[in-house]
């Protein structure tokens, strides 16, 4: 199966490279993988405004993915700017990591925290959790005082120290990390970290790890998306320009 | 105070006439009021694909009101693209049609339907409610079999129909019309018939003079969105060029 | 327009002059106000109790008013006594202190918390959301230590600490003030005060600005409470005598 | 132990004895009853408007039944007029017939229908059920055809069929009578009718039996209701005069 | 009447003992009690495992107690093991002495805490709320550091301790006791000691006194389990053997 | 990798001969199956009787799977017996059918219905989606009317019957099978001739799909339970003896 990952921002080479690097250890070895970013958009998405800017062809590099008899497609970044307007244009599954990695959360315990980067971000994860009718279980965001772009294993402290606070002053019972894109296996360190410091698994849920598992997932038992829920739309749109950016090989 | 309406279709004489018409007739005689529609976006707005892709533009439009001086703008569409975006980016009072639409049908009653046209969009409707915190009171969401490009006065019948089904079998007391743009006074003739069906009002929330009225009392009253809610995105991001197409005086 | 601001207390000079000092304040210039208190009630609204005794001769003041053509009426206290019965007695609009701010903090934010004078009204307040249907977004309600008869200009510090402990600590983007009566612009205060100490807007709902806003809004778009929702209750009842207090000009 | 049953209606013989008697067949044989009803009301609770008119004086009689060293008090109508207030003036349990029979339903099943008498008095059933925090199980309220003085066993053929409709059409398991005052065991009629139809019991709880069980057991466990929940008021209040209207003996 | 208790443990002198005197105490002198435990199942209930194992031969216990013609059932363990199952095998009120509790708590505030036995108990509390759909009013669950073997008037004051801060720190105005068997009434101890420290009264439910009281009331009301929500299971299931423990007299 | 399938019902070739047709389908061809059912339980589950019976054998399995290295165990009935209880006694993925299917189809759409067997399973279907935190986007559960053993894919018509009126009549956009053991596929021909009805997709949920696929993706990812969710019980039970039916090769 061939499985295409769309991160959402600007092209640059180390994101797009970080990317392949993470989904390709989470794939399984027969899992064809490819990735695109997008021409018009923003470097970093950490606010509405910029999931909203990315949607246009964030939607267009999926609809063209499926022209490409890709099987399915991913939205590499945690707000999952455009899956739902996507959802409408295509029949081939489209996954979110944020709403994996928030199905995998709901699943694997009673009470999870998202830990985000930057305060600013923290409304937007809530607003995640909301709108995909799993806030039932959200014990709490808490943010980590760093930038997308300055995300890195050296953060890593701050994360344990956050996901501690959850556990012990929010009542959770697992981690989401709601940031990707460092290139190393982040939440697998965090969770042996917490384990060590509470003398008990804590799961740390990784949306890419997440994202890869329900994408093919999806294609393997022939399930997609409901047409009633995201019904295609009805009025052909010739007008309407598209222009993305393919990584390169 | 000065007020301005963002249409977020791509242009045309005949819709924004009809906004014009339409918001004239329900502000206050000493306010100001401009339009602007879209030069990127598609005709109608009745799907998440039309939301995203009017998104970006709609945002643009706002910030140039906020740097024209403008008091406050409204996004003239029920489904409040690009609105959540916009309050992040300025400091003025954004109001969706839809926001202002649920607001008014909450307080006036205990159990709302949403009128709406083609039942593609009752989705949409349904996560209009949600996102708005709005849906405790919705119990129902019903749909007229017209285009939004078809809608007119000749459809109050099936607006009647459905409404008074949803106060016989949903148990609705009050109805808000889903889609405007008719220039005509859909909401009022409808909750006329309503009275005489069932003689008792039943209130028909009419999203533009909702949408007007709450952006007039938020400009009178000096408040505006939370930036803490709404937090300003923390780069410049001088690379992203907007168009918008400015309505014709 | 005219609109009636019943408060629903004891009469006392101090206690209506604060009233039409502040409505005058907030209401437009070419909206006529008047003002009534009750002969049968209490001399504060801080307790269940108080909200009890006051609400038949509050409804009795707003059957008055619409049989005097009033165009609207406030019940200026932020536990709206009276407002329901009050509803299905009259067909024009009814607007509480209460439910108005509790829709502008709804609007203009994810997540507002109440700042209330005395831990005993804290019970009140929580059911004022809940019984408006907008608790979802309500995060905390929080005291400062006054009785509303000593609750003045003098509070203000206690307020800024509290709403700033709203924010930090439960996670609150908007405040809304739940007591009235101090005459001055305690809401604008505050809000100023917050946004030196955050660095940030966070807005301070005042309910005198929301009420007035709301039932001039209403009047404008001859919008008013569902029948449905409030029926007129069906036997006269001439055995009930009411007496009312109507404040000196 | 001695409970005091408030009618909250304007004395009448008939509806007092009505009252005594479903009491005195509920109670335990050992349980002293006594019965008041109110001086200033209306002659039945129909209404929000109707329940506002009873407060005062509901209020009033418990507070004298405390002082009367009476052992609890049931307010004896489905709204529970003043039972709020009350519960804040007294140390004694209070219990309304509307929170014990929802509690009765809640427990007995997974979705409650209630049967009440007129359409207009659902939106107050509604709200009873979530003011009391009960309504997750709450499926529907229906009304029967007859208002509250017209309600006898002659009404029992409609409970039956609303009831049927509930448990066919809404997914009900157990019913809750939403008025008393018959006078006869109305309930364990419809019960058996009920079970005869659908060949399995389906419980409709009287508010009478309800109330009664809660009141003796809140007693006998020396379980009261929350000081802090329901604090007692701050203020003295001399001024305020009461008057009730202790039924003959 | 007669109400049998059925401890889902395995037979213990001392644990039976604890459980005759508590609700011999807490019992109308005229009602008949009788006392069974488990043959196979655990030494005390701590788990959702633990939970699983008690079950079948709770409900055999149950079924026993039906065809003794016992009037009511208790299930005298927080986490009512097999009260759903048994429910369904007959036709006699079954109480769990969570469900019971819990109820009264909801019923005398509006925000609860449940004091349970070590934290690895917590999450089985939540769970219990839910199950009961009455988890609206949950404020928290906090654990004292006692397995339920070592439980005893000793830990008083940790008890006192999570209280309190449950009442300042979480909004409680109500405490349940999560674990019984005791011997003691340590939540009337415990409800004296936080009225002196808080200076108003919090009312401390006993879940034995909760379950009796509610299992008297059911039999003397007539009341039982609506047998839509728990069917008789259709196909007999001879094959099945049980064996259960009866209590020493 | 080696997932176990525990069937949670007394042996029979037949049904375990089913699981192991539809569970070699669904399984990826390098994931190795076994398969266990129990020795001391009931034919069928179907009822809260049932699954109380089938807990303490198929939390046995499950440990014994773990001692026997296996990776992941499912639990092969949508009421998913013993999950909770297993999950606190082992380290390796527990995956119940139901709460995996419940996943999916809140994944697929934005309201989904239960199609289950007989009228009476319906409140077990009601409970699993709120126990599993998924019931805010139940839309409803419907029954064919045929047993557990007669369910066969000559009973898709009903299937589709009730598909159709969940889709029209309740707003359903996504189906779930909540019976399996028919070896057949019946999810796909009642998917495949839904959407011949309606014209568009609606997805129609396997349980054996859905639990395959999860439980291979959370031995792929490493992803597991909380043990803060659900802690390992703190005694040894020596005394407890287990014994459970390992089916024949």
């Amino acid at each position: 199966m061939h499985i295409r990952v769309v991160v959402p921002v600007l092209y640059s080479d180390e994101l797009v490279e970080k990317a392949r690097e993470e989904y390709t250890k989470a794939a399984r070895p027969d899992t064809e993988l490819s990735f695109v970013s997008i021409l018009n958009g923003t470097q970093t998405i950490e606010s509405q405004f910029d999931m909203a800017l990315a949607q246009p062809e964030t939607i267009r590099a999926i609809v063209e993915a499926e022209s490409d008899d890709i099987d399915a497609c991913i939205v590499a970044c945690f707000g999952d700017p455009g899956a739902a307007g996507a959802k409408e244009m295509v029949s081939i599954p489209v996954v979110g990591e944020g709403e994996a990695a928030l199905h995998f959360a709901h699943l694997l315990g009673y009470s999870y925290t998202i830990i985000t980067v930057e305060e600013t971000s923290i409304p937007i994860m809530k607003n995640m959790a909301r709108f995909c009718g799993l806030s039932e279980r959200l014990s709490s965001v808490r943010a980590v005082p760093f930038g997308v772009m300055d995300f890195s294993l050296a953060c890593v402290d701050d994360v344990v120290r956050q996901s501690l606070a959850a556990v012990k002053d929010d009542g959770a019972d697992v981690i989401v990390m709601g940031c990707t894109g460092t290139g190393v296996d982040m939440a697998a360190v965090a969770e042996s970290r917490l384990e060590m410091e509470l003398g008990v698994r804590v799961p740390v849920v990784d949306p890419v790890k997440a994202a890869i598992s329900l994408a093919q997932g999806l294609v393997a038992t022939g399930l997609t998306h409901s047409k009633k829920a995201y019904p295609t739309p009805v009025r052909a749109r010739p007008e309407y320009e598209y222009h993305s950016a393919p990584a390169p090989d």
